[in-house]
């Protein structure tokens, strides 16, 4: 038998991209989806993609997860402490919430509120010796989705003394199940289709977990919502600092990261490249009139963003190749 | 060491979701993908999406295919017997194009012009008694996208006698990239996005094909353009004979399939719930007015319409099962 | 001093359309604009496209009207009879609602439910005589979106005696702003974007408007969401009476029409050509299989379907050049 | 007799939203409309939303526009010069291109390669005094439409002070209009609905006007196509120079300017807002972790990037009021 798996909070669009990746995963076997308001509805009644899937929604709490060897917490912000705490040590858990990202209790309070509820292993295997620490821990947290596509373009170039960590820029869009599944005014589709938006403009949450992944010290963050359903494409700019070349950096970053993929010279990266995928294409270079660096980074906020990275830090803690039940190459076109 | 599978005309979006499958699929090995202009390209620069593939397109033509045990043909309508027709009996085929699939060569002449090449076993395994003709040929004819879209929601209500076969009328909307990949000023996405539009209006090459395969006798199809890049949505109406529930019908005719899905009876099917897989999903009512059935499909253009049933047949011509390296599930959001 | 003119329901989507077009027109001065729970708040915080324009948002009754001379009711279905009883008879009024469509009282309660408030003018001037009717009214009740866009292209070909009005098929296409403001799951933009899904299968309220004005006897009407935010575009189908061109027929139907425009025998209606306008584009043919007549009808739900119809009826009631304030060409692309 | 206007370059999108701008524009009457491969065809056929435009496009010249009062010139960069020479000097000219916008020969030469055709008087007239100098000229040069969406933000933060002109980095997405009509292979539907690419990434030709237009010293621009047909939203950061709220910078910069808006402070620019308008949206804030400015801009890419733009360059150049024929709300959604 496998490796018995479950999803709390299996109604909204992480939850339901975890059960997609769960359905096609060799060893692990879902067994167990929770969710709130949407307990005793088949999970093909509420994601109508995966009708067909055998599976009811229970109600979340310590006893849905009894039996299972690995729990995925997919709840709003600041609700993982209070099930974690009840899940037994033996429990291996991945929370794709904020809550044990932070080492910083202060950033916490400043950028979600409410109280600090811990640090668990940051889980982003292509940090330097991350992975290692990952296969290590029965705890993860799980990166934000636009944190992940912003530390892999800006991590190494900071790493590499490239990039100067003082006055970073970045602008980044993301398609809107980002913005969860709860209907708001501002996400229906005729207000968001034929067009584009900042918002969260100069204070959003991600900043403080950007910066401790990458040494950055100041950083300008500005998210765009973008007329599409998936993906995330962020440009990241930073001063040069000497004369490498930001692409070779890169490159020599990621040579043996089955996900990041740094793309020939001329080519830039395009998130319907990698939507469905747990990959993150990357392309840097420098501008010619500023001289900053420009990298670019496209990812799928569902897939490397949340669900999949999920999966891939449960495949190291169980010693499963990291690849396993993940897919590299987008759904294009 | 598996068995070994080359793919012709791999430049456009048949040919990429060929190769996107394949790189998937654990029996069949990928050693060759043919094309005309962008010979000599790495696939990666040719399909963004499949960048870190290690293969380069090469030229179309016999050779290429020399030791392969299986090809797929994904060339423009009319090309395929000419390549065909060089390829050793040994080798198994299937087409993705329009040139085997009719019995009636009148009809070839009439719809696509030029000389009838002849007829191969019909690629729909949902059909009745088909999967076993697939399974034991080696030259198999897969289906049209509009047309298996169609012809599954149509074909059982004929054959149960529950629809009437004069005066079908079926009107389905495809995304865009079934119009192909040569740059044409009316696939632009100016042109595209935020508008539908009919074309080939009144005399679509499809009709002959579902005729065949349904029994209807006359049969008005009007296709869509609309502003997505992937899926069908075919609404299919047709008089109803007595009273029988067509849902009921739908629902027992593919009771065992893995890869249409009948819907519950309040669910009506979304092209974006199949995006990325090979599934169908099915729905059917009487209309209070009229007292027409209408039947409702939903499939991916290039999965169940192309690539992904291409894989279908082909697992059945090699024994394997037949959902191998094919997913049931779409990516949605 | 111009002609004083309110809108009531002014927060919705017809309602912003209706004042992005009465702040243009040279004639009607838009001096009140009401709404329910956005009451107080001015009109640019509501419909940001609209910032600069100096208007709050009063509480609908029908002291907001005292001293208009013209009234626009875009109220949801059912609630336009109690404020139109409490406006006086010399104030003339244009109901965006379904309320008043009707003749046939019976047709009211099966699809919409309620009471049957009444029968109006129906707000269709391009209807043989229509155009008079109107400009002697002082109550007209404007068409359905579905219905104007359906109407305009099977009426004069089941006048003309060239369609069959026996077993008349519908499919109609339509973007998000035809189902309103509300914030609804299946109208998120995730759910929307990048697919396609019928809804009201077999049983849309249209219908009855729809045989009214063109004298089908039998009407099977399809509606599918389309992810755009405006436009409608239908394809209906009628078995062919005799030879005639359905072609000649609409082109001679519509020549003194100033936004009625069918178009050259090569053109099919695109909606995103009529998009931000008050016009309908129409071609027709055919099918060679079936020999049914195919008309294909483009419309802006917002513009012919709602908001530019309502004001094409008001110039027509105030005496005004039909054409006043109102735009032929669409916004494309 | 109105003014007799004629516009070169009639086919493209500019072109065409010229002619839809002309055709509404009661002052100047549209006389003549030339192109190159499109010569002789109507304009309904190649601008379907202009269906009903009783014009025939003819080839280009100067004997096309000998009667003119006005011509427009929407030509591919590098090609207005030959044409303007040739056109007496009573003829009033607004060039849509590039080649006439730049002081500096040597900026031009790097960025678009070729002889400088020279500068005329900069078609910006929210630039203090630019409105009185467009208005004395008989040739203008339009602004750039990346340009003018990020001048319109950025220059009077720097004028007041309150901007560091160093190290301007600017982060700007487009709807696909703004890459023309050519089919090109990246430009296709399939490619770009779905997701999010940047382009001319570190090198774009915008960035010297943008320079020139606002004293910006230092510029990092980096453009990104997003998958709608109009539109631009600039990202503009700068470092901040003491504790002027930006905000209040803008609002007075253009409290008497009838096309730019400066949002309430809860309110952010939306693409759609302004689409088929001559509008700009502006909101600005202080990043609360990087102190850097964040102003946000949209625009119609088509409007005051180009054609709307143009039109309110041409009504000050023969002394109508600015807003003439242009519409300050755009159609939303």
């Amino acid at each position: 038998m496998g490796i018995r798996v479950g999803v709390a909070g299996a109604s909204g669009y992480a939850g339901g991209e975890l059960l997609r990746l769960l359905a096609g995963h060799p060893e692990f076997d879902l067994v167990t989806a929770t969710a709130h308001s949407q307990a005793g509805r088949p999970v093909g009644a509420v994601h109508p993609h995966l009708s067909g899937l055998d599976l009811t929604l229970t109600a979340t709490g310590p006893d849905a997860f009894a039996d299972a060897d690995l729990v995925f917490l997919a709840l709003p912000h600041g609700q993982s402490a209070a099930l974690a705490n009840e899940l037994p040590e033996t429990v291996k858990i991945v929370d794709l919430g904020a809550d044990f990202r932070l080492h910083d209790g202060g950033a916490w309070e400043r950028y979600y509120g409410g109280p600090h509820a811990g640090t668990w292993t940051y889980g982003l295997p292509e940090l330097p010796g991350q992975r290692e620490r990952i296969a290590n821990s029965a705890r993860v947290a799980n990166t934000g989705c636009y944190a992940v596509t912003t530390i892999l373009a800006l991590a190494p170039l900071i790493a590499a003394g490239v990039a100067d960590p003082e006055d970073v820029v970045v602008v980044a869009s993301s398609g809107t199940s980002g913005a969860g599944k709860s209907p708001k005014p501002h996400l229906l589709a005729s207000e968001v289709m034929g067009g584009l938006s900042t918002y969260k403009t100069g204070r959003h949450q991600h900043v403080p977990e950007i910066k401790q992944a990458t040494g950055a010290k100041s950083l300008s963050f500005t998210p765009v919502l973008a007329p599409m359903p998936r993906g995330i494409l962020a440009t990241v700019t930073a001063r040069a600092l000497g004369d490498a070349d930001p692409h070779d950096v890169l490159k020599r970053a990621y040579a043996a990261d089955p996900f990041v993929h740094v793309l020939e010279e001329d080519q830039w990266p395009r998130t319907a490249s990698v939507s469905g995928s747990n990959s993150v294409h990357l392309q840097a270079t420098v501008d010619v009139d500023s001289g900053r660096i420009i990298a670019v980074s496209a990812s799928d906020n569902l897939g490397k963003g949340a669900a999949g990275q999920a999966v891939q830090n449960a495949n190291l803690m169980f010693g499963l190749p990291e690849t396993t039940g993940l897919q590299i190459y987008g759904v294009a076109p």
